[in-house]
């Protein structure tokens, strides 16, 4: 057996996410059954195992999966083969050979993701599927502010989207920064994981500071009080990129 | 009556083109249509004459429209209005009033349009619609040879889609540049007017020249030739946008 490991980028906005559903389709699907040409008569396309699930209408820059197979075809074949295959909105960036046995999840150290918000008065047509459209004036040292208590090591349960069975709350974050573009702030945001919703818990509630619905200060209560009813706005899906993943 | 000078953003994608056409869904007639909820009782909604046409696919950052109307409405309110009835993939970013009678396609003086080619093994999901794959390598400094002799007063037959029924094939660019960014060439190309395809034949000759399959010295033959068989390739309709439309 031989593990490749996939770099993907993809555009969400007509998917469920990366993870199988059965309520619509996946990254994951689509990608398993872009191999089905290379397998070997009567062998089922492999499981790919994403390095995060990445909700429905998320992107990708650099979305990392692991696959396990039998195959011989050189690593840069099997990304022609699954290009050709695959709709223009999800495309591999990169195959190479990894150690056997390593797994995009397990294996992940961090990752890095990207929130647009837009504050123009009307939403560019072309940025209508990437960014979250919040055209309220927002005070752009107030978010800094709070970005900056939301650093290190923290129990985030208040900015975990609800019907997570996730136990350990605590997470690293080691970059919460924003960038002013025009029309247009920009969050980046490194951490050693992320719960559900996290990243999009963090923009709206960034949001809502900078909008003057709430303080700064606000955020050392909510990390305190452990309970997402404490948190602020879960901003967009469509705002949000994944932009990394960091292995060792 | 009153007449309004309507600022447009659009994504194409989805549609024929800007001027009405029988077989789909045109920008024109969207937009006709979300008049209708402005217009007194009885009335129908105006007709808007765009200042090009735009084909299929083509995006427009800055096409220009104008209306006749007979409405108090504000034209700060009429935008407001057009954008709630409108879909996300077309914006209306302005609305003035303009002298009655002032024309959108009559009094424009000329127009700038951008052409986008990506030159990437592979093409980005979030570039898929908006730029032509052309990975094919590139010699830029041949391709701005050529476009060098583009600009000036010529007669464009050469490089005018058949079909087309315009009897003056002269027109006068004032502007032909090339931008070299990571992955992708940018041409920009300023005129006082467009014939049918021309910016996009324009930009599949200069890739054919950059390319090595044809000279920078042909295009001085293409223009006395005066005849599309002459000419080089079309490029594909996603990687052209109307920027701007130039007014007295």
């Amino acid at each position: 057996m031989r593990t490749l490991k996939l770099t993907l980028a993809y555009d969400g906005t007509n998917y469920v996410g990366f993870q199988r559903q059965i309520n619509g389709l996946s990254v994951q699907q689509v990608l398993e059954e872009a191999f089905a040409p290379m397998m070997p008569e009567g062998v089922e396309p492999p499981t790919v195992a994403g390095a995060g699930r990445t909700d429905a209408g998320v992107h990708a820059l650099g979305q990392v999966a692991t696959v396990n197979v039998d195959f011989a075809h050189a690593a840069s074949a099997v990304q022609r083969a699954l290009n050709v295959r695959l709709p223009p909105d999800i495309r591999v960036i990169g195959v190479v050979d990894a150690a056997p046995g390593f797994h995009a999840r397990f294996h992940a150290l961090g990752k890095s993701y990207r929130y647009r918000m837009a504050t123009t008065a009307v939403l560019s047509p072309f940025d209508r599927h990437f960014v979250w459209h919040a055209p309220e004036r927002k005070d752009i040292a107030r978010m800094r502010e709070a970005a900056a208590l939301l650093v290190g090591k923290h129990d985030f349960a208040s900015f975990q989207g609800r019907g997570s069975t996730v136990r350990d709350t605590t997470r690293t974050l080691h970059r919460v920064e924003l960038r002013e573009l025009p029309g247009e702030i920009v969050l980046e945001i490194d951490g050693d994981g992320f719960l559900r919703h996290m990243v999009r818990a963090i923009a709206g509630t960034l949001a809502e500071i900078g909008g003057g619905r709430r303080e700064p200060a606000d955020i050392t209560h909510m990390l305190k009080a452990r309970r997402r009813a404490e948190g602020g706005l879960t901003a967009p899906a469509a705002g949000l990129t994944l932009v990394s993943v960091k292995y060792p």
